[in-house]
Parts: structure tokens; C-alpha cells; sequence
């Protein structure tokens, strides 16, 4: 079940993804000034409504198929104790998911959501039978405090993945796309991916994942620093990372091949795709954002695509969603992962096409502007 | 169509409003332990759970049909020019929301939602034949700048409306209530409200309401500290307002009769019935917070039952929020009102809800839980 190597050529995947439709955009902001109600009053609904026209280019979109991916694999740096759980519940979780019993089959069935479970890279060999897409690239990545996680090739194949995936889902008529994964150890490599590419010490984006202690805390952090050194990736500039100051444009892709997961490769390439197909990405927590951070440096105008679900509790968060100018819509203290917090987006994002498209105007419903005399009181 | 004053017996009211059933909490507490998740990684999600468990008396409540009341009143105030738009707005509006076309109706209709419009107070004569709640109390307030905005039993008949209409609501099977209004002029009387309550200056928790430029948001502050002084109502001590200085516990019905609304009031009525019938209030920004506020003043009780939905534009409303301690589920920049917030978080407690009654245990799923060899690396 193993891949080989990927051919994938990313500059030709990049450049399907085009700017936002500013035509779109401008019919969706003036229809949004002429609905019943004071103009700008339904604040990040109606700017959401814009994007979502510039992304789709219809003035009016509908977003009707949502399908949250989550894509799962293991990881060898796990060997380093970095984890509250075992490596085992990644493949448990996986099982679970299958089952539907975990948290993203419940928020995602309410929001109508489908769930695309994706094996790109579990340590163990899953039943060929469980209803998954099985497209395990290797037996987890290797333990990137001693090496590289995985090499370039498995990278592009991880990332291959995402597209085929998304390229599967977009000819079955999907039109909305949230990014989810699992993976035991997985915070360590998102601290290590973006501490490389926005130039932060590991401690200033590291943070206690599924829940561990000081002293575990303390050892991620180590191994997240000794990681970066030992792969040249160190970097102290701390205003931002190797992209701005014009290094390499497969920088990003040797970032993730060195310290990042075949889930999170996996999730690049799923970002890609939906861009390249104008369908818009609601990107979950840190660990999505950390992927959605690699997708948007090899391919900036992927950043428009971007909606940015909720706001974590994982401290290294914020830096990501700094680096990409995304604001959260929701920031109810999550920080499970799976896709929850991007599948608790969509009925945001439901609420806003559904005013832009289903709200009467003022001339429509006979209501009164604001009144010219403004200036001089009634009385 | 006008109302008889009300004889209105709120101590006995108050006495229905019971403590949160802690066995029920507990329960709902420990079923949050168990399932597949890291313990607390659902944030708000759980302790929203843990919150309804308590209010339903139900250790995994199930939440099916809720309604939003959204309550319609005129403002004598608006004499003054404290707002953009012309009063005969607030009769176009309820207008709208009875064919539907409103961002209220958009959006009670994705969440499930029944929308109740209630004519608590308009100042013009609607059609009888409108499908709303016709339960008018007066032709509007009176100026509050110039005189108390209405008398005592008017207060208490317009709190009565909101009674009636929730007990009918809950004898048709509502089970969850969300707080909306509509009246031009409403923020000027909120503000004057959360001043009085709260003991702060009115500059401090006036905001731009339908979006009034510079010199009719300084005429709006000053209308209210006039009003405010006229009535007695200046508090001085910036910690909090009157009922800390252990004053008589019917002073926030004075300040709700001296400078309130006929929605406000309706809505303190809905706040109170819906606490008595254990029902979660899903109160959305600065007015319905305003009238959730004198509600909890009235019946310290009343507080366990509130969910702020979302933290409005406004700057009082941040005021209120505290005061009742508070923290919101959302912040999308919103300062519409009719509710629409409340209906937007609808769907995250449906989805708190979900997860605790669907989601597999562990011991169901089997899955692992945290490592017992935490502190030892396994290498």
C-alpha cells in the first residue's frame, strides 16, 4: 500500500490558483449595503460573504457539499516522549472515526458535513476494509531529532495525496472544503514547521498538545530546538521566516519534508487543490494552520482561500495565523484537532452566503434609510 | 389594543428560578471525562454542556426547539436625534420580519428556530391581521430626557408580555429561548440602563448604535447624563451600580420604567419565564443584554441560566458582560440586534450538546488513554 515516490510538479499545481474575482466581490459588497439593516452591522458575516464571492466568483454563492478531510499518520519523534498518549491511538482514533464516534463525526454531521478519513501515513497496517481512503505513503515519518521525517520524495507523495483526495470529492460535487487531522505527536511537528518558517524560537510555539506536563513540555521543546539545528533550519530572525528574505521558493517544502508529518503534507496538498478549484479552505487549528502556512508559502494566493475556523489554545497559533493575516471567527478554546473547529464554522459560514442571499433589500421591503436630516434634532 | 397596568407579583416570579442541578452538572461532567478526547480539548463546548446539564436538570439534554423573541417598541427619546434612522423604521422592520425577509429570519431558519415577533410598544398602529404577537402596552416611551420614560405598572405590564409569551411558547414544547429586539432609539435606553446599573458615565457605555457620526453620538451621551441626573439615577462609585449598596430590590425596575424601553422590559419578562421553566436564554449583545442584566438584578437566580452569545460592536455591552460575568461564545463584530447573534450560536450549542450525548467513550471505542510512563521517554 505503499506510494512511490511522487512526480508532482508544484509549480504547474500553483499556477491554477488565481487571484479572487473582484467582480464578484464588488456585486456581493453592494448587495450587502442595500439589505435590511444599518450597513456593516453584520460585521464578519458580511466580509465573509465577500470572500466567499471573490473565491467561488458568483455574487451570490452557495456552499452546499462541505467535506472535512482528516487526514492521519504517525510520527517517529514520538520516540522522544513528547506525547501524553501512546502512537497506538492513532490508529484507535482512526477506527473511532470510521465508526463515527468521534468528536468530528458528531460536529460534522450536524453541520451536514461529509467525513473523508485519510490513512497517508499510520504507523500500523490498517483492516483494507475499513471505509477510509487508504494512501499510506510510509509507516509513520522518522523521528526528526535524529534525521529527516521524510524524504523529499514521500513529501511529494503525502502531498499528492491531498490533491487526489480533493480532485475525488471536487468531481462528486464538493464545494467547501475543512482541513482535519490525527496524529499522536503531531503538535511537535507543526511547533518545528512553524517556528522554521516565521523564525520563532520552539518555546514560543510550542504548547502542551493533548496534555502534557512542565517536564514534558520542556523535553518537546529540546527536541523541537535540537530538530531545527540538526537540519539547518534555525532561524532567528524574529519578525519572520526564510520566504521573506527571498530564499529558495522550495524552502517550504524542505521545511516540511524535514520535520513535518505525512498528515500535514497530506493537508498541503488538499489546500492546493481546493484553491486551484476556487473552493474555499476552513482551516481547523494549529496543526492545519501550521499545513495551510507551507501551502500559502509555496503558493501565496492560496491566502485568500483561507478561512481561518477558530483560534486555539495551542500558543503557536496565533504566530501562524499572524504570518497568514487570517482572524479566527471562533475562539472557543479548543484544541483537539480532527477538523472541530472548522466543521463549528460552517453554520458561520452557511449564516453569511444565507443573509447575502436570502435578506430582502430596503427597496424590496418598503423600509426606510438613514434619515438625511441627521444633523438637526428633531425637536 | 393597550394593556390594563399589570398587577404584576415578581417575588413570587423570582421564586420559581431555581439553583443549576448540580447532580445533573456532575453527571455531565464526568460523561466529558470519558469520551474519546483529550480531557477539557472541547473548551466552551464542554463547560456549555456541563451549563445546560445544570439548567435542564438533564445529565445529556437534547435542545429542539428553540425560538427567538424578538420584542418591538418605540423610543419618546428619539425626539432628542440620538439615532440614524427615523422612528417609523422600527413598524418597517417589524413588517419585515413578519414576511420574513429580515437577517433574523435568515438565520432563525438555518438554526431551527421559531422567530416570535411580539408589538410590545410601537408607536403606530400596526395591521391586525399581522402575524405577530400584537401585545402593545403604549404607543412608544415617553422622552426619557424630559420625564420617565413610562410608569411603573406600564413597566410591569410590558415585563407580564414577555411572561405570557414565553409560557405559551413552553406549553407549545420551547426549549431553549434567544433574546431579540428591534426599536430605533434602543441603544440610547440600553446605555442609560447599563449606566444606571452598572454606577459608569454614559460616555463610557454609549456606542454608535445604527452608526451615528461624532456630534450625534456626543448629543446621544449627553441626553442620557441629562436624563440619567434627572432621575436620580447618577451613580458615581465606576465598581458597580446600586443593588451592591444593598438599595432596595425593586430599584432596577425603577431605572427600567425611568429610562427603558417596552422591549427591554418585554424582555426582562422572557429572561425571568424562561429561568423558572429551566429553559437556557441565549442572550444576544447590548439591549437584550441590558434586559438580561436587569433581569439578574431583580433575581441574582436568573444568572445561571444566561448564555452570552456574542460580544457585540457596542462598547457598553462589554459593560453588561462583566457585570453579569459573562464571557461570550462569539465575536464577529455584530451590532444588528433582532437577535441575530443568539441565533448564530444556536448551532455551537446544539453542537455542545451533540458531543456529550453522541460522541463513543473510551472503553467504547477502545481507545488508549494517556500514557501511565509519561515522564519516561521511551527511548
Amino acid at each position: 500500500m505503499t506510494n512511490p515516490p511522487g512526480r508532482l510538479d508544484l509549480a504547474q499545481v500553483c499556477r491554477h490558483v488565481r487571484p479572487l474575482d473582484q467582480a464578484a466581490m464588488a456585486a456581493a459588497r453592494q448587495r450587502q449595503a442595500e439589505l435590511t439593516k444599518p450597513p456593516g452591522s453584520l460585521g464578519r458575516l458580511e466580509r465573509l460573504s465577500v470572500q466567499i464571492a471573490g473565491i467561488t466568483g458568483q455574487a451570490r454563492p452557495r456552499l452546499q457539499q462541505p467535506a472535512v478531510f482528516v487526514m492521519a499518520a504517525d510520527h517517529g519523534v514520538t520516540a522522544e516522549g513528547v506525547s501524553a498518549y501512546p502512537m497506538q491511538v492513532t490508529r484507535q482514533m482512526v477506527e473511532n472515526f470510521a465508526r463515527g464516534g468521534a468528536a468530528i463525526n458528531v460536529l460534522a454531521r450536524r453541520a451536514g458535513a461529509r467525513v473523508v478519513v485519510v490513512d497517508v501515513g499510520v504507523a500500523s497496517d490498517l483492516p483494507p476494509d475499513l471505509p477510509i481512503r487508504h494512501r499510506k505513503v510510509a509507516h509513520g515519518t522518522a523521528n526528526f531529532a535524529r534525521g529527516p521525517a521524510m524524504s523529499a520524495g514521500q513529501a511529494e507523495a503525502a502531498i499528492q495525496v491531498g490533491l487526489d483526495v480533493v480532485a475525488d470529492e471536487v468531481a462528486n460535487g464538493l464545494d467547501v472544503v475543512c482541513l482535519g487531522e490525527m496524529g499522536i505527536g503531531n503538535t511537535t511537528a507543526a511547533s518545528a514547521i512553524v517556528a522554521a518558517l516565521c523564525g520563532l524560537p520552539a518555546a514560543a510555539v510550542t504548547g502542551r498538545g493533548t496534555g502534557i506536563d512542565q517536564a514534558t513540555w520542556e523535553r518537546k521543546v529540546a527536541v523541537i530546538e535540537r530538530g531545527l539545528a540538526q537540519h539547518g533550519l534555525r532561524a532567528n530572525d524574529p519578525e519572520c521566516g526564510l520566504a521573506q528574505h527571498g530564499l529558495h521558493a522550495n524552502e517550504p517544502l524542505d521545511v516540511l519534508a524535514r520535520v513535518g508529518g505525512f498528515e500535514i503534507a497530506g493537508l498541503v496538498g488538499v489546500t492546493l487543490a481546493a484553491a486551484a478549484a476556487r473552493r474555499p479552505v476552513v482551516v481547523d487549528g494549529f496543526i492545519a494552520t501550521a499545513a495551510a502556512l507551507v501551502a500559502s508559502e509555496l503558493c501565496p494566493l492560496v491566502r485568500g482561500y483561507l478561512i481561518a475556523a477558530h483560534r486555539s489554545v495551542e500558543i503557536g497559533h496565533a504566530a501562524a495565523l499572524e504570518r497568514l493575516e487570517l482572524e479566527p471567527l471562533l475562539a472557543l478554546d479548543l484544541r483537539l484537532g480532527e477538523g472541530t473547529g472548522a466543521a463549528l464554522a460552517l453554520p458561520i459560514i452557511d449564516a453569511a452566503l444565507g443573509v447575502l442571499s436570502e435578506m430582502a433589500t430596503f427597496a424590496e421591503a418598503g423600509v426606510a434609510g438613514p434619515e438625511p436630516t441627521l444633523h438637526t434634532p428633531a425637536n
